[in-house]
């Protein structure tokens, strides 16, 4: 890939193939490319061509694609440079003029520590694991993972014969000292078992848990990644969804809309600017940015890494849709990058303002006092208690790190005043009794029209026979439930919550 | 999957679950499931969501996407349906509308022989292949396949460890007496290894060989597949461009579009014609009917396949494309089953028009004659030969059978009486003069810009340190090329044939 570097020149990665599975070092490149080379001769005429006549073609008259003239969607089929060439094969590697985007915008906003980082389209981040997970993981090699985690990640490699090895969390989410002492007592904790060298995270609002980390956290977490050698994957598809802490009681924020370079400024930095080594493989993704349907995204990744994930693609998915190239080429070439950068603004505050009617919403029904003040207690973020009728103080129902990123609250509830959570605890032949007041709570929720995502479906997978249901990670006496802000109307988040405060009210007897 | 099925009651599939490997058993469904059913609840509020604000939204202001305004690419913001759904997340399966097209079509065109087929769709049949090979190989297992195979499927299998098992050709493609012995001896050709239980074939135009398959020959390939239990994988992207034998010197069609039902039963049949038991899996793509850009295809088949295939889609790829759903679907009703049909029978008179070129430019230098009209001699379809310049009589070059579908014309060159050959065959230091010689001579008609795709690309591989350069399967004194016919114009056919023919002259030294 030849593609200008527009900063200075920082060191080049250093020699990571020995992260490289059996899998990915058995793939040869496609024979053809002898050919495609000779393709470029003065004069030359191939007969050894692989495609096809297409769609949009001097052969098709526009009057043969009556669909494209309606009003939903229309291509001028005359206009054969540039839509033409997407509609073709692709080069695997995706358009050269989308990668030269995404590799200067990659520069400009992530400023990654090394090189020769590279670009590699993909479509979308599930195809993006699945390939990493080719490229990366033996059979039976457990994979490093925030203690909450997302679980399509983990759908996919639960199959493969993999594991995770979950690191804990604060409210910046994976805490580095846990995640060196993972690293360090493994030969202990493990005997036997091959040491990760995979790390899995969303740092940016993750899944579920809405946590962002901060700049000093990523620099933490990169030298312990340096010292243990681990590959870190920075899947990050809600980058530009970062806004301001939520002050309770206090008054909303404006919603300015910055001049790019604040606004940049503002967000945490991707792990990228503290690699001068390559090991950290960046997921980018239009979907939250621009659109899910699209099955659009890049790798930014070192070319040890692009070139093997190269070697995949063409044999497991090519180009991702050459008209989802067109579209998002066109809308990046037609905005600019400012353009872009305040559509993001525009998006991200319409997510601070759904995340504030989920928080205000929570404050109708609940005390909301941050943590640190509730003598006491242990646990990040802001409590949530119901006051008693009687007005003898008040009972913690749940705690949650508010969000400065993303588009989830992770509700940690406190079931140990609960009757009848006390009652299953007390019942011996109950062997899960979070797992099963989890279980009702959640069916009372639906029964009262109102659905939430069980924390279980986040928990990390270390084996066994359920991948999902079983309680492994979290503490005695606490559940978890994940409540999205993403599409909800203010109303509907409104009447949502004050149906979850009366099942909670019943269920607590308060 | 609830599609109506237009015709009548066929028998349904029978059991073929002992065909799913190991990987593919241990996929579970995604626990969002169980949610999922729980949102048609009326009256209900979700707060389970992951989806999000997307670029086409009431959120985003139709001036907001002034790319979407241009001439090449144009999406009404303003129309929400039917697009917007394109735009979201997807089920994986793919759209209902554009799968109930698919099925629809598919029982009007293949009219399969049991009754409770699916529809899956796939983002190409790149990937289905790779869905394929993690659905039903195991590591270490044989795949049949044509003697000379598609090299994208087979570099998917090889790092996997996977290996061909090729079936020898005629001129309709795989013989069903050599499928049979291929397997009624498996155990004693190959003592302890698994029997292969998964044919890979594409039977209308094959890639490289230009193959298409006739009815009879399915039923006995179908036939013996039941016999030894194997499942058919049926890769068919080229299934309307099928047209009428080529008439050495006789006169050209007048490339008649014909009403639907003539087009159709001037098809040779899907395996699926045939299928009464659930074991043929077909592959369709949009790529050589429409366009390669789009990505977008769909599985045809049994319910216990498309089930465990979608589980392999919501980890590995997700919907194709939303745009190219979109944009497929709408093209499809406003044309019509007719209009489509109609638009392949221009594509197959394109296709045909320059087979018909290339053989025509090859009879400019070359003499023509069916096979069998040569006496003595070994091998299907034309002959093509050098007449001396004395008049003393020729020296044949290479056989082909001439295409009637497809975009490829398989040549076989004979080498016996190539001088160079000869020289390389007689010295003893040379182990693979075939090979040998086909590499000079690429390199000679490269020197002369004309490239060809060399014959070893296709070649099966059944182990060694090679994949696709090692001579494993052919004949002594022989060699292959493919040409390739849908690209080049007609002045550059004859250009490029003529060079061609020069390069032999000179080779052969006549």
């Amino acid at each position: 890939m030849a593609l200008n570097h527009p900063n200075g020149t920082p060191p080049k990665a250093i020699d990571l193939s020995h992260h490289l599975n059996t899998l990915s070092k058995s793939r040869h490149p496609s024979p053809l490319k002898d050919i495609i080379k000779f393709m470029a001769y003065d004069g030359m005429i191939s007969l050894s061509g692989e495609t096809g006549l297409t769609l949009v073609d001097p052969l098709s008259p526009a009057d043969s694609i009556p669909a494209l003239e309606t009003k939903k969607l229309r291509i001028d089929s005359t206009s054969t440079p540039p839509l033409a060439k997407f509609l073709q094969y692709g080069t695997c590697e995706g358009n050269a003029e989308l990668r030269q985007w995404a590799y200067n915008f990659t520069a400009k906003i992530h400023r990654p520590a090394y090189a020769d980082f590279e670009i590699l389209l993909h479509p979308g981040n599930t195809n993006a694991w699945s390939k990493l997970a080719g490229l990366l993981v033996e059979k039976g090699d457990y994979i490093l993972t925030e203690n909450f985690t997302y679980p399509s990640s983990q759908a996919h490699w639960i199959p493969h014969g993999n594991f995770a090895a979950p690191v804990a969390l604060d409210g910046q989410g994976l805490r580095a000292d846990a995640l060196e002492e993972v690293l360090s007592c493994w030969d202990k904790t493990h005997p036997g078992v091959r040491k990760p060298h995979v790390l899995y995270m969303v740092s940016v609002g993750s899944n579920p848990t809405g946590l962002t980390m901060g700049a000093e956290r990523r620099q933490a977490i990169y030298d312990t990644c340096v010292k243990h050698d681990v590959i870190i994957v920075e899947d990050d598809p809600y980058y530009f969804i970062q806004y301001p802490d939520y002050k309770i009681g206090g008054s909303k924020p404006d919603h300015e809309i910055l001049p790019s370079d604040k606004f940049v400024e503002s967000l945490a930095p991707s792990l990228l600017r503290y690699d001068y080594q390559g090991r950290v493989i960046r997921l980018e993704s239009f979907s939250k940015s621009l659109a899910p349907g699209l099955r659009l995204g890049y790798f930014v990744a070192n070319p040890i890494f692009t070139e093997r994930l190269l070697r995949a693609t063409e044999v497991e998915t090519q180009d991702p849709s050459g008209f989802s190239q067109a579209l998002v080429l066109e809308l990046l070439k037609a905005w600019g990058d400012d353009g872009y950068l305040a559509w993001q603004q525009r998006l991200r505050i319409e997510y601070q303002t759904r995340r504030d009617w989920m928080i205000d919403a929570f404050s109708s029904h609940f005390d909301l006092v941050p943590a640190e003040q509730v003598s006491g207690f242990k646990g990040d973020g802001i409590v949530a208690s119901l006051r008693h009728a009687n007005g003898s103080g008040s009972t913690p129902i749940f705690n949650f790190v508010a969000p400065t990123g993303g588009m989830f609250i992770w509700t940690r509830f406190l079931l140990a005043q609960n009757p009848r959570f006390r009652q299953l605890k007390s019942d011996k032949s109950v062997t899960g009794p979070e797992e099963k007041f989890a279980n009702e709570f959640w069916s009372q929720l639906a029964e009262n029209l109102i659905l939430l995502t069980p924390g279980s479906y986040y928990y990390p997978w270390q084996g066994g026979e359920e991948a999902t249901s079983k309680v492994q990670v979290v503490e005695p006496d606490m559940t978890y439930f994940r409540f999205c802000f993403s599409m909800a109307t203010e109303d509907q988040m409104k009447t949502g919550i004050a149906r979850f405060a009366e099942v909670v009210k019943k269920s607590w007897e308060v």
